[in-house]
């Protein structure tokens, strides 16, 4: 008899939500997909096509869904309004659950996942935060560990969108919780992963621009941004999120020890291809987000499922997640008001800091 | 009804036999490995704790094997001395195959596959050239076949392993061919992909020396050779291949056209890591082929497996394969004789071509 | 007869002023080093050895060396307190000055030397912000002018240091003004000329910490720094600079703008070779500025004698060279209070300025 | 008084004498360019504006020029054709050569040269290969020697141009001695450096075409040429050479040893820019061998006028240079008969060696 797979529920079925449920539909050999849910109708077509056929059960409620007999594990990629709802619903359930990241725009409301996890401690609860999947990120992290650059000091870390000239990204921004809360939320968490997972911070500080879409400022957003992070224990982040590249998706990190430095991605390209030419010498970059972090998703698919398999510890904890929104709104706060915005020492905010 | 997918047999469970049973098993999804052989103890012992849980059932002898009930198909990755019959003999039994590269180091044995397959058209059996599933060698003859380069004219192509103290080499240079029919064949398809499958090799000529390991003399190898292959038509190939590269696996491809150049891999890299410490900046490379074509290997399986069950076209000719080994061992014959070797028009050897 | 040389006399001998007496001694075609001062015995005596012999006329006394007959112009390498008194001096004695930077570590003593300038119009008076003439800047910034990146909008720049384990930078950063008017004047410098030379700074934030040398903090200086000075015009550049780089000098530098990037030494090396051994492939990078920008100095010597000879335009406004001091000690100050500082659109400082 | 400095006349002001006299005159301190000499009245027409007004003197025929009084050294950058001539004489006048490569294209008339210098063991006469004054190769040559890659074993290189449309290259090819000898004389040299300057050719074999100038043909030359050059010793090297590239001047090498690689250029580059842009990621190269090589030649200029002011040793043998021109015009003859050409180990041709 094979092994046991785990059953697995997709909710969402947008553009990440395809791919989620596409991993573990194929990519994923220990899971066993086997429910999707959508409350779109475009969606829910195209899972007739893709996934149906493969015995996967489709719901246009998403609570039906996590009712299905046999059903262990959810993943979430449904709009991020919804995230923390659905999450508590399916820990209420009994379902391990994989959600997108954030848990939700809203600290507290982050917060009430992680109370809901909190009381079943059987359950693997976690926010994808992709890049911790990837290979280059997890070799960055075990030379840091390895003591290769001393002690991490500064972390400097951008994720850079390519332009997309249709303005969805102004419609977007009514939900998304700014460009720190959408794009910075993963170098923040970055940041918790190369500092430590409890580093406290001190203070943030951010400034932004609309250099090409003037409108984002109705929903409080810019389509360019900058921020400075201060920890606790003399650490310093900084991030840089944009929409506007004109080359692709332009995600580098670099991690500033006192004896060395890892960089991620500094040279950004799609593969393995140099083009001579007259101009001179070029190479692609990936347009968007998963042609760089295709294989980050599908080994996350994996690892969460062996997790929940074989009663495994998650490779992060759910808390983060908490604070890593937590840094995003104050730095999102930081744009929109132009203050500095301090905390004291167990994470509440002060009005000044001792320097 | 989910449906139908392809049921594959993994003949030889070797180093590549391993990785090519797992990946039918796990990432193939299309595909069912529903079976295993080799005759080697330690072999079928990793298969007990790998394959046989998830249903695979193993052979010691391949014959039992392909008398399967409802087996389709036959991946080959056994010794090469066994590739062509294992090859005939499954076709004979009316299943596809997907062969390990070379087919045979003999020129008449691998023709003997050929033949074979001929009188099966409706069997799809193909030599298992890697490189052609690569991401970027894909977009390199993508971005060729669209014009980017002009005509190309020129060919530059390197295999260069690491290298292997323990010695390893001499004693599997016995029955390898020798080093332009074990690592040189892939750059010889390459060359025949990017300037035609049908292009008729003019003349070879090769010089080798053994650097690290002298007594490859012995078996008429050497752990270092170049050689250059002219074809009719007015193209030239110029090949390197090596055994003692300090830092790993170093292979590079330039395709040179009348307009322009393609790079394939010319600065090797394991990931998208740099490392700043005292004495510069630094980055790792595969240490071996697999982790340079991993996922080459992956989309082989699967594109293979959709041409079996959709009745689709392959990517490659197979007598491609037999073309490679012919300039392969003409290469070698050069490198060992230190004579130009020519050919006619229509492939045979002669004495003096006509300049 | 040949045309005339530039009679030009060189003030301190110390690293850089060494350097400049050199390169106006051989590398200048157009300028004759005619004069050479310093008040340090050691440094004299090197020049006795080293310039002396060509005809160099040498000083203890800056003030007798300006008297010499027929002096043109000053090249200023001396401690950076004396700069803009040396500098005054010589606009007095009619002689052309190009000045080390910073003019001073003061906005005020700096403004001093632009209005002593101001009198004589006929006086080429440059502050020597080297990377100007660098060929790969200048490249950028005639990219950036020729359209070809879009509205720049946000800039990233760095100076950081290879670490100095014997302390030097303590004992320095009592008189340097600190890490953001000792490093980043550069960073800025360039901002300013890839913004336009007449943008005006709205706000300025910074954060640091002493990583490796905590006795800087005596000095209000910190080893590692990170800020961001907005700009009224909706632009925004954001600078690192540290002293403890373990590979060598990294500065690097990226224009960001609407349609396009630029990135300015983003992969440190050199010179042309890479190394593969066991461990990867690496290059070196240079252990100091000198070794990446030699030549940009070179140029300046040539390009600031050409002006001299031709009554040419300078590359440069001088009161950029204040603009650059102004927004560097801002940072510092930013730096050592924790405070944002804000300005109006007329240069003044503000309490808070209108978002 | 300052110390003497060499007095240098320059023979021939096409493209690279020009650049040379402009070396002598500006950049190479401790020498003075006093005199020029050209047949062609426009090269004189430029050095009226250029040289004469510095004190230069002018002649239109070379004989006159070197009965200069007190002319010290001639570098000599006229036509190919001349070389041998021009440098004979010069030694017979007791003037220290600089002579551009090569020194002939005949074997037999480079060794004219070197039979006229041993009579004059005083005086400096050296080749110019301008790329063993190149920082990066002298860096990489620097590491062979101190023992980073071990055994050098394998020796790649290429000298490819950029595709000059206007046929310039047919015209020259009539007296270039072929595209072996003029463009691989330069790797030819290296490979010499690299190996040991007494290393003994064992055998060359050579393959071309004529992609885009088949008129080339006519001079029994090729556009592209692949060439292997066995050595006695056990090392090989191999080299390309073209005039088709797209992007610009295009010189790799590759030095392979028993424990490490060093590479040179490999990825070749303008300056330190890199552009971000639709498309992705692009950076220029240099249009011609000047781009490239500039400092080399400056560094050249330099060196050869200390050897010559303190009897000094020159970096090179000029015996070498007489090797250099025997294995090009050996690989042009294999190349255009087809033939691989064998020499013994006293350098002698011979009808087959031993293998």
């Amino acid at each position: 008899m094979p092994p046991q797979r785990l059953k697995v529920a997709c909710a969402g079925l947008g553009r990440m939500g395809k791919r989620h449920a596409l991993h573990f539909l194929n990519r994923t050999p220990r899971a066993e997909l086997v429910a999707a849910s959508s409350p779109d109708d475009a969606e829910i077509q195209w899972a007739r096509q893709h996934l149906e056929p493969f015995g996967v059960r489709l719901y246009k409620d998403y609570d039906e869904m996590i009712k299905q007999e046999g059903l262990q594990a959810v993943v979430i990629a449904s709009v991020t309004t919804v995230h923390a709802e659905q999450a508590i619903k399916a820990i209420d359930a009994n379902l391990h659950v994989l959600c997108e990241k954030p848990l939700s725009t809203s600290v507290e409301v982050s917060q009430s996942v992680v109370d809901a996890a909190k009381k079943k401690p059987n359950l693997k609860v976690m926010c994808g935060f992709s890049r911790r999947f990837d290979a280059s990120y997890r070799d960055a992290h075990d030379k840091m560990d390895g003591g290769r650059i001393g002690r991490p000091s500064i972390f400097r870390s951008q994720t850079c969108d390519m332009l997309d000239p249709t303005g969805f990204f102004v419609a977007y921004a009514e939900f998304s919780g700014g460009i720190f809360v959408d794009c910075s939320i993963h170098d923040i968490d970055l940041a918790l992963w190369f500092f430590g997972q409890d580093s406290q911070v001190k203070s943030v500080v951010a400034s932004g621009i609309t250099a090409v879409q003037p409108e984002l400022r109705k929903h409080q957003d810019r389509d360019n941004a900058v921020g400075i992070v201060e920890f606790y224990g003399g650490q310093i982040a900084y991030l840089f999120a944009s929409r506007m590249m004109a080359a692709g998706q332009d995600d580098a990190t670099e991690i500033i020890g006192t004896e060395g430095k890892l960089q991620v991605n500094a040279q950004p390209m799609s593969n393995l291809v140099n083009i001579y030419e007259a101009g001179g010498v070029r190479r692609e970059i990936p347009p968007h987000y998963y042609g760089r972090f295709e294989n980050a998703f599908v080994t996350e698919a994996n690892e969460f499922t062996a997790c929940c398999l074989d009663d495994g510890k998650l490779p992060m904890k759910l808390t983060g997640a908490v604070q890593a929104v937590k840094i995003g709104c104050a730095l999102q706060e930081a744009l929109v008001t132009g203050k500095k915005i301090w905390f004291d020492e167990v994470g509440r905010r002060s009005e000044k800091a001792l320097l």
